[in-house]
């Protein structure tokens, strides 16, 4: 294989991954909710800093939509809306711990600068 | 420490490595330029699909502002201008390789559907 169909073929999952990832919220949506288990809307909210309604509100739909998240309203007076990651959203694990630990480091030298 | 705090201590990490990454096209230079090796700017740009050469060079200054991308000058006539990983870009290596296992996978499944 030459190198450029190498490149190609290892960028393509990255690619699909970002895609579902990107825009800055998505993962710290999922992040939270892996940390923090089953969570209503504003409680969520409440959770991740400086995070808009309409921005979390347009994640969730999103990441609804690819089965990464789940929704179950409760009939409850006044109904509850909950969200939990999937078992397939949760499945995101590797990825979660990899950026978290990276992060850790970055921030460790960031500071010693 | 309270669920709260919890949370919020597990997102900082998440969130300092995402506002690195966040914008689909910079974690896929990186990964680029850590399959490939070192590469001139339009081999780069040949490397990955779709990118605008301006998108490209945006990144590319602030992916060397971090200090995770290194541009060399090679006085050659004319001269060569090559991009390679540092070594501290080097040191995502988990999150690529993380991020390219769960991509196959999704793509697995989505292929499936």
């Amino acid at each position: 294989m030459d190198k450029k169909s190498e490149i190609a073929k290892k960028l393509l999952p990255v690619m699909d991954t970002m895609e579902l990832l990107s825009g800055r919220w998505r993962i710290i949506i999922m992040t939270a909710l892996y940390v923090g288990g089953t969570m209503r809307f504003n409680e969520l909210r409440g959770n991740i800093p400086r995070i808009t309604g309409r921005a979390l509100s347009l994640d969730l739909k999103f990441l609804e939509a690819h089965d990464i998240v789940s929704r179950t309203i409760k009939d409850t007076s006044p109904i509850t809306v909950e969200y939990e990651l999937t078992d397939y959203g949760r499945s995101l694990d590797p990825v979660f711990r990899a950026l978290t630990t990276w992060g850790q480091k970055h921030r460790n030298r960031v500071m010693r600068r």
